[in-house]
């Protein structure tokens, strides 16, 4: 028998995977009604996932797949195994989550200046005041704050996003009181050499701050990314179930990197996710039915690679 | 400004990127035309690849997609710069290579007896047998002879294919004569703790053969596995223009590593190809209308990471 030479010593025994399918996937499919949402995160929460991002609070105009955030998330068998988390563009949208139970809440900032502009209206820089003031009013109450740094892998419209702009942005939202920090590869910009920039700097200014890293499949490089990540000590990662979504702010992106390859690789390098793969690829098929069209998963097309195929009848 | 760390010492300076797209990729698609399949070997030979894969010379009854080699062949606007291989399936099919002019010839072993049972009629020894026969038969004529182990990472039918059974393999063919060795990954079951396992015990025993490696996206891993890989200083891949074909022998097999999506990668990276990754991606346009159907290639679909959208119109 071999064992799993050299570079798995450097592996982590545990990845911890947060799905995102019903939040940042749904978000950028064809809406579909809030029975069926609560449909796919309680099918979620019965496969072993332990971090769901359910619901963001946004405003209905800006997001009107997510108008219905606080009626699914009334409805949900939550799990009290399962962190569920929820996305809040504003202190009225932190607000509104902290009202309806959510101890965990994440808010944006992109990290291009353009994106910000497009996305938001403000520049960066007035988004990181707008967090400030955030963490600041919300102190009090307690909750988990995680600042999503997107487009910290590039930008699809300024092109390169320097690492260093990116650590400074970390830099400030930490002193500012921020507990977590994830970046996003919003349009699928990130390549092993993008990865290891970011983190050889992220992870030097800041060694314990919790970390976790978004990855696009848009133009294959996902699972490679995740494997570099690895290589820094990173064990959090966000997927989507069966590669839902995109950005809806982004041209050209495309599906997020779906949770079924992410477990289906990790599994078999000896990485525990905790999640049950098959019972995942289930609903894998359901989010598919849900939204009405393909899914991009490789996993989900073709099965896991101990899905074997019937020996034919060999005849001389 | 960053520097590209850690790893980048362990990186290679440059990759060499077989092209199958014309024989792997072809073979299992919708037959084309001859003059097609000549235009698109005329479009790669314009991109700076440097080794095209062009026909296979097969029996017609076993492959159609692969009747017309010699008549390629013969069309092909040969380039001083590119390196053309063809593949045989025996000593008859190696012979019409060599009698049509090429000096490379690629022959296939099924690492899993059952998929080369499946494929051929006859056992992996069988099989291993004939390619000793081939190689003492062709010796004089001076041909370079590649050995490809099919279902190097697993096999549909039989599941895991223990790494010592492919360096066994290895071994044998080395022994026998064969110039150079690829691997494989027929149905998409490599990861890259596959990939290490494999080439741990391969490298150690054959530090200097050549060794080419052929992956699959099926399930999302192939640019992880070309990564693990470089660690362990390969660097010769296959890849497949637009990520045409999969395996017309293996069940569930899907797309070809995408040409443009490792140029695209190694590129970001420092690695180089001599690849000009535009007129590539314009080669699997090309592609993609030849087969008439929509090719899974993220880089295609999306283009470059460097390809930027044009900056919104931002109102305040």
């Amino acid at each position: 028998m071999n064992t799993w030479p050299t570079r798995a010593a450097a592996l982590p025994d545990r990845v911890s995977i947060r799905e995102v399918g019903p939040r940042d996937g749904l978000q950028s499919e064809n809406p579909i009604p809030p029975e069926d949402k609560v449909r796919l995160i309680d099918a979620l929460s019965g496969t072993g996932l332990r971090r769901i991002e359910a619901v963001s609070f946004v405003h209905p105009k800006a997001i009107p797949q997510m108008a219905d955030a606080d009626e699914v998330w009334r409805a949900v068998t939550r799990s009290p195994e399962v962190q569920y988390s929820a996305l809040a563009p504003n202190l009225k949208g932190a607000q509104r989550a902290l009202d309806a139970g959510f101890d965990h809440v994440e808010v944006v900032v992109s990290a291009s200046d353009t994106h910000n502009l497009n996305n938001i209206k403000r520049s960066t820089d007035e988004s990181l005041d707008g967090i400030a003031e955030l963490i600041a009013a919300l102190g009090d109450r307690g909750p988990t704050i995680e600042v999503i740094v997107a487009t910290a892998f590039g930008c699809p419209y300024e092109g390169d996003v320097a690492a260093e702009r990116v650590a400074s942005i970390v830099d400030r939202v930490i002193t500012d009181g921020a507990h977590r920090i994830a970046f996003g590869d919003t349009t699928g910009m990130a390549t092993p050499r993008r990865v290891a920039e970011l983190l050889d700097l992220v992870r030097s200014a800041h060694p314990d701050v919790p970390l976790l890293l978004h990855f696009h499949n848009t133009r294959g490089t996902a699972l490679a990314n995740v494997l570099t990540a690895m290589d820094y000590g990173v064990v959090e990662f966000d997927a989507s179930v069966g590669g839902l979504g995109g950005c809806p702010y982004a041209p050209g992106a495309s599906g997020n990197l779906a949770t079924e390859e992410l477990v289906h690789m990790l599994h078999d390098m000896g990485v525990e996710t905790g999640v049950d793969l098959d019972a995942l690829i289930e609903v894998a098929e359901l989010a598919e039915s849900l939204v009405g069209r393909e899914l991009p998963s490789g996993v989900l097309r073709a099965g896991p690679r101990t899905r074997l195929t019937p020996k034919p009848d060999i005849k001389d």
